[in-house]
């Protein structure tokens, strides 16, 4: 393992590293609150109706949710030896989380999901309110309507955001940005069609975890940092846990709890969703393909016939070796050893994560 | 009439004027197609299903549309005496287009309209074509997520394009684009409650419209160009013409021909619009509420009952006004009278379209 720091300095360096690191999550928590209520306060002084689209993104935010991305800035920023006390990585942070929300309120509407951090969805909520007040037109296209207008406010709101942060951050964000809409688009085709193609699969989870979660998030921070040459080793290193955070997403949806989630169970084999997970199941077991498409099969017909494939003890072997990668790749970068132990700490807590 | 040059100079200099701004127009659409085509090369190199996203985008970008918003900041810059040599004005007026085009992807879903420049809506070629291949899942779900996402790849490049103009832009263009999704959205809203509102119809139009297709692009040309200073006469002129705008879309969407608009006639009703039109006539005649609201009735009835009311006549006598009122907004305003009298000309133009 080449992370791991042992000696003493190390212990009480780390301790100081994190509190940094979470003092500086706190301060995005309170850029984002202070942004968003300041928006608030803007629209309500135009008209007492505009405030219901900042409103409802408002709540999302406010429901919490895992701050992962901003966490990889963050920690990408303080490992290029940036100055905590700058504002501008507060900044990209609160960006990145809010571009979170945006992605968030539109997949949703994509997967037709009911639930998200506990709560129903945008587009979920502003159906069913739609349909109670028995308004013109359909609840669906209402809902559905609404979760799109707010998705795009806070898309453009994330770019307000990031626009405080340096401009050499332009290229990582750009790229980031493109990269997610493009992701989701092959994402959804590919569950579309659902034909067993594992390449592609592993091509989907880069672009949407390996690079939007992990890697570009910390490159962002680099950047912000001004240490553009960190920019392999933390491609490589986002690359490996950013897998490994895909497929714990894939065994969270097949086997976790929805009570814990946050967000329905399931939902892949419901979206024909061509996860890795699912993908290498199928080239095994081919009746699980028709386990899913064709009606009249539950869920825990599917988990089982999953379990004695032996992908997801496989899947288990492979996120360990994902993690192992992620810390080979930074061990002989030139950072401080206290954020070479912290990411890696961070890359197993994400690859371990229970929610 | 306060902005008609008569004199023999002005008529020389108004076509160089022109010439100018057309250069610069066609320079935009150079910029644009070249900005597509680079993204669907970097693209294709990376996933040969990639591209796709991106394709549709360009399809509804090269099928025309009337380039209001970047022929009002182009004329904006120009009016404010800026360089054009510089490729800034070019860069923010792409951007406004492109911003345009996820405007339009976004609210033909809201609107589940079928046609848009002639052309099927990215939704509905994409359920189409789900349908036709006979794909996994809900192909309306499908078409629909794929113009969500081509939208928001859009909004991005937007962005993309917008940084390459100067920083003094930002602010008219953050507004510009928060204003435009909370119009949107209380646009949505009105037309689910379908109460009469004048006040609020009104508020929804200058969002829409005045400040959105008129007003703001000048003002982001103006500022483009460090003329901060027009901004109050610019906005006075944009939202009289901007509504004018508005209410000729509202007749044109009532009576217009859709052979000419390249999108369906009677949309507003079928989707309970509370346009400003719709609303004063009801204030004057409530059955056409019923007309629109039950089933069973043809557009054509609403049309007849619409005339009956006298207000699509007093409509265009405050078209008339509002244009009068928009030239004289710019009358005194320390710009060449050139470009105060091809402003004046452009108002008439927005107020007096066919299409």
């Amino acid at each position: 393992m080449a992370c791991i720091e042992t000696d003493g300095t190390g212990r009480e360096s780390a301790a100081t590293a994190r509190r940094t690191r979470d003092d500086l999550l706190e301060r995005m928590e309170e850029h984002l609150r202070a942004f968003l209520s300041a928006e608030h306060e803007l629209w309500a002084r135009v008209n007492d109706r505009a405030v219901g689209a900042v409103d409802a993104l408002s709540e999302l935010v406010a429901a919490g949710g895992k701050r992962i991305r901003p966490a990889f800035c963050i920690a990408g920023y303080l490992a290029a030896d940036g100055d905590p006390a700058d504002p501008a990585v507060v900044a990209a942070a609160a960006a990145l989380e809010m571009l979170h929300a945006s992605a968030l309120i539109h997949d949703d509407v994509i997967d037709a999901s009911s639930h998200r951090r506990g709560l129903p969805t945008v587009h979920a909520h502003h159906s069913a309110l739609h349909a109670a007040r028995a308004w013109q037109g359909e609840s669906r296209r209402y809902g559905e309507g609404v979760a799109l207008l707010v998705g795009d406010l806070a898309l453009v709101y994330s770019e307000q955001l990031m626009s405080a942060a340096p401009a050499a951050v332009a290229a990582v964000w750009n790229k980031l940005r493109s990269e997610l809409m493009i992701g989701q688009y092959m994402d959804m085709t590919a569950a579309a069609e659902f034909s067993v193609d594992p390449r592609l699969s592993r091509w989907i989870a880069l672009a949407k975890s390996g690079h939007y979660t992990i890697h570009r998030p910390l490159a962002v921070g680099a950047s912000a940092a001004g240490r553009a040459d960190l920019a392999p080793a933390f491609a490589k290193y986002g690359e490996a846990v950013g897998e490994a955070f895909q497929l714990r997403d894939d065994l969270l949806d097949a086997f976790g709890d929805s009570a814990h989630t946050g967000k329905p169970a399931g939902l892949d084999f419901q979206q024909h969703k061509m996860t890795l997970l699912l993908g290498w199941a199928m080239q095994r077991d081919e009746r699980i393909h028709s386990l899913i498409t064709e009606p009249g099969h539950t869920p825990d017909e599917v988990r089982r016939r999953l379990v004695d494939t032996g992908v997801p003890d496989d899947v288990e072997k492979h996120i360990a070796a994902l993690v192992e990668q992620g810390c080979d790749a930074i061990a002989d970068v030139p950072i401080d050893p206290v954020w070479r132990a912290e990411l890696a700490t961070m890359a197993t807590k994400v690859a371990y994560r229970t929610t």
